[in-house]
């Protein structure tokens, strides 16, 4: 799955009593994409009442200090998070427009919205005319500086929320505010919440503990690595303010945030002290109670202090005033600009990226276990569900949405499985190209023997976490589009395959992906890989592949990532073959002078449709690449189907893995 | 060659009366060399009276308004130049440390030397006891802000000359600084100059005008283009800072920098005046007159006013005290910190990479064609040379200093040698594996049968600059020699025939260098290619291959860049294979939707010794394009070759561009 694909579409129509959807996985699998592709509401809102109630507010001393003239509203929640709660979808509730990126700026007269390419049709399909549209990306769209500037009347006072608006897009949004002489300032209280009647309450789910046959090390040994660091780095304090980064470090899942297994808390680590800030109730339960060994007799510092989510900020506050000239705190520095402030500039001690960060993307032997598992538990509900599809596609029953439900049928079958890892991007013929696609009543559309079918699909189980696409015919494909599909290989066996050194960024190895694409004059405007959590997000952080990102981390064994190369096009088609790998060490004849080198080694293990190949565009190397892959495929899903007692679907598997011959 | 080799080592010691080697190319060509090499000061500079006088006028009102506490050295000139002329010579002069690269500070009590491995044991070689080697890159090493910071009493004042260094650098130790209670104050005049007896004069050698048959654009043309980029942003003025910059807006060269052909001046565009800043007995000559039409009836915003060099400050200082509110100066963001300063932050308009540097790299047709004329010269000299050692070497009267001398005479008898384009790294056997290396008497090796020679060398013709490495073998290569030069060979195939889509930047390619050598877990540490100036600057912006360097521009065709992965062995040898290529449009099956595709077409013509190839490790297609490159190089260089009546050079090329066959 794309990592620009975060979506939320929706969710505020399928909340259940907390808010959010109360209906998951293995009880109700298909009921909620129903629900969720039945509520999409394409006729704008009509927000009169509700910009005159916030222009209200803007001038209420209850909420802001002094009257402001302009409210930014970013999309984001606290812990800037991909995807949100219904809670937090206040972008959404002010304009009506709900997809996954956009920024709302009202002033006392006007009201504009910031968004990208993928959302224009959507925004203005759902936005009344109060809203003016900024299509971000197009030449003459000004910034939401620029525009602020140009609309806002001398020495004018712009609000924001504190917590949703990370440190430095503040600092950026502040500066041009100041140099024009305007300032910006943090309200009190969130204003779309104050004027926000039926405002969800935010999700405070019963919590999941893991032991050490998921995690491999127990919360309090991970505690004692982010001190070692700590001490390291000479700060005092730590701040964790990233959902999965909390889920992570304690051991603890949730289930607060659709398709993250995450909950909301925060923590904060000192050198002999634990704060844990989450709603209070859930710590009652017992068996999360033992987990932390809040009841038992414990080293000082492995006590944990449960305070409440909402006094992170003050607690934060009383930290630093006891703070001795050269004592540090440290934070991301994609943090909320509150808890930023919270600590002097003297005391900040900021990183791009936190040692949770990157000791989370570095998968130990039991986490890779894990994702090894659930990986094999995945491929066999695909083997399920292809089989199925190759007999219904061609009666003409199955639709892109029936097709995403079964999916989830069958992955809801597998042992430990709890929820899918993002929205099913099901798609056939045209809807393929485009790249964020989700099927939705308006656009569903049946599969058939004449188009080719991309289906990028994953699912959160206990052990781990898989996001995998496979792109296939279910008649006869193309020259045309064999020989596409083929580079498209090529690419992802390129990354696949490829030695490099230790300490080599993923971003060098993007154009491995592209070159036999580019050789013919194709591409594609998307990543390569992102990293994937293990029982954790599907996207996470510090690693990718991408001709884009260049403040990725080294690439290490143990890290998970991604290697979904694709091609586009428009109104015709959309291929893409995705992987999940890990990194592994590799053997080399010369070993770079024993730094050492790495490869990948697929996790993934679904067919890739044969059919599709044009066998003479490979090398020899390829050929024995797609056979060594499918052989693997075999001996593991293969056996796996056998002992779950699945042999139609086992023959689909071995017709599938039939080896290609490269004529000489 | 590499672009991290910038070296100016012992210009002191060889400056004529001007303050520079006053030795050129043709009239002298092999004494340069000989006088540089036995110059080399191995022992220590004894700096005790030098340091002694400095710190007496870091005290002294006439430098600086109140006493400092320390005095930063820096390398550069006041234009940020690669090469600087021996009167900026500063840091060399109070440490005797004369390496291409350091930073020297000083305080009341102590002496520091930062620099980079390349010269930890030049610098402690050259320095006394008074000087503590910082080691850059080493662990413990501290940052010379955490330096100063750790042995400054509380509220010091910190000097350094404000023409020396780049506002951005200055910007970040005056923070660094300031967080610690000090300041960072600009001194009114050099303090190195101060106690500087017998500083040389700065040089103000003759210019040479280059007519359309060698620019193709006229310098009104150009200034025209860079106004029409004024307009487009917005800024009134700009100001031209670098030297290369400054020489290709008015097609004027100079000789006062070794190996680059600028001479010092500024320029200052306005809308309608241009202002040059530059020594005024430069201007006497009459066919610079003419060139920049000095006495002609004139356009009135072509009239260019001629100003003292050292007027630059004032003047600029003068234009904005009468700018209006909006009116912008543009400047390039590495201008130093007095020129910067000198323009009110409100009116200042700054970029990495100045319009004029980005047009500069994109060569016309004519730029192009005097690019491939210098380009062919250039392998005439080296069929001569090689063709000259495959006969002298195995005699053993052969060095890696008289083959460089050789390699300038040959060069110097083609048309329109001006000068080289760096220093020769001539170096065989383990001294190849030193990637910047210059022979010097104390390392100077005979060439031989059994080891591996590698010349990387270039020249400046009045029609282009040229930059080749070549590696071979005058024996019999063994097995992992010839296994490693392979790989360094099939890295430069891979970009030399690399297809992309228009807009791709050239660090994307970097990793398709490396590829082959990564599969056997080799590698080399250095980019794998720099932007190459038209009779300019061998090193210039802003495009290159690399996987450091991510704010380079786009390739666009046109641009010039060099291809030169390596492999070094340490101890033992090194192999590097270098050409100049072009960027061209390239023709692909599906050319990306009409974006449009590029590719490299080599500008260098020299035989690659096939004798160095194991073909079986090339793919057929590799193959081809070896036989093709070799093909053009026998065609082109042997038809001049021919023309030039250099028959044994002419067998020599046959010999060495007869097509390599892959076994079946």
């Amino acid at each position: 799955m794309q990592t620009t694909s975060a979506t939320l579409s929706l969710l505020r129509e399928i909340k259940g009593p907390t808010g959010i959807c109360s209906i998951k996985g293995k009880r109700n699998q298909n009921l909620r994409g129903k629900l969720q592709r039945a509520g999409r509401n394409m006729s704008p809102k009509i927000t009169t009442e509700l910009l005159r109630q916030l222009r209200q507010v803007m001038k209420t001393s209850k909420y802001v200090t002094e009257p402001i003239q302009a409210y930014i509203v970013p999309s984001g929640d606290a812990h800037q998070s991909e995807n949100i709660a219904p809670c937090d979808c206040r972008r959404a509730i002010i304009s009506g427009f709900d997809g996954s990126a956009g920024t709302a700026i009202i002033t006392e007269q006007k009201a504009a919205m910031w968004t990208d390419g993928r959302y224009f049709l959507q925004a203005a399909q759902q936005m009344d005319s109060n809203w003016t549209l900024m299509k971000m990306g197009l030449k003459d769209t000004p910034t939401q500086e620029d525009w602020l500037v140009s609309v806002l009347p001398e020495g004018s006072k712009v609000g924001v929320d504190p917590f949703i608006i990370p440190a430095d897009q503040w600092k950026r949004m502040s500066k041009a505010l100041k140099s024009a002489g305007h300032v910006l300032v943090p309200v009190k209280e969130n204003l779309i919440d104050a004027i926000w009647v039926d405002r969800p309450q935010r999700p405070c789910k019963p919590l999941m503990t893991l032991d050490l046959s998921y995690t491999g090390i127990g919360w309090k040994e991970k505690i004692a690595a982010l001190r070692a660091k700590m001490v390291e780095r000479k700060v005092l304090w730590f701040v964790v303010t990233a959902l999965d980064e909390v889920a992570w470090l304690l051991n603890l899942r949730g289930s607060d945030v659709e398709y993250n297994p995450v909950f909301f808390a925060y923590a904060v680590i000192g050198t002999d002290t634990i704060r844990l800030f989450i709603s209070g109730d859930r710590m009652a339960d017992p068996s999360t109670r033992e987990h932390l060994l809040l009841d038992s007799a414990l080293e000082a510092e492995f006590k944990i202090q449960v305070v409440p989510y909402e006094s992170v900020l003050t607690e934060l506050q009383a930290i630093c005033v006891g703070l001795s000239p050269k004592e540090k705190v440290w934070l991301s520095d994609k943090a909320s600009y509150a808890l930023t402030e919270a600590v002097p500039k003297a005391h900040r001690y900021l990183t791009p990226y936190t040692p949770i960060c990157i000791a989370k993307a570095v998968k130990n032997t039991v986490e890779a276990e894990g994702m090894r598992r659930a990986h094999i538990k995945d491929a066999v509900a695909l083997c399920e569900l292809f089989n199925w599809l190759e007999k219904e596609v061609m009666k003409g029953s199955v639709t892109e949405i029936s097709a995403a439900d079964k999916a989830e049928e069958f992955r809801s079958q597998q042992n430990g499985f709890v929820d899918l890892s993002f929205a099913t991007i099901s798609s056939t013929g045209p809807n393929g190209a485009i790249i964020h696609y989700k099927p939705v009543p308006e656009t569903n559309r049946a599969l058939s023997g004449n188009e080719i079918y991309l289906l990028d699909s994953g699912a959160q189980y206990k052990d781990g976490t898989t996001d995998v696409t496979r792109t296939m015919h279910f008649g006869t494909p193309s020259a045309y589009e064999k020989e596409c599909f083929t580079y498209v290989l090529k690419g992802h066996i390129a990354v696949s395959a490829a030695i490099f050194p230790k300490g080599t960024k993923g971003h060098l190895l993007d154009s491995f992906a592209r070159s036999a694409l580019w050789d013919c004059g194709l591409d594609y405007l998307h990543g390569t890989g992102h990293g994937v959590g293990c029982f954790l997000n599907v996207h996470e952080g510090p690693c990718g592949i991408s001709y884009k990102t260049f403040a990725d981390e080294p690439l290490e064994a143990g890290m998970i990532i991604s290697d979904e190369p694709g091609y586009y096009e428009d109104e015709s088609f959309g291929i893409r073959i995705e992987n999940v790998v890990l990194v592994v060490p590799a053997k080399t004849k010369y070993n770079f002078c024993n730094r050492g080198s790495l490869t990948f080694e697929p996790l993934t293990l679904v067919p890739i449709q044969t059919k599709m190949i044009s066998v003479p565009l490979l090398t020899q190397k390829e050929c024995d690449w797609v056979n060594d892959y499918h052989r693997k495929c075999r001996e593991v899903i293969g056996a796996e189907l056998k002992s779950q007692g699945r042999h139609e679907a086992l023959q689909w598997l071995i017709r599938e893995t039939e080896p290609i011959t490269k004529m000489h």
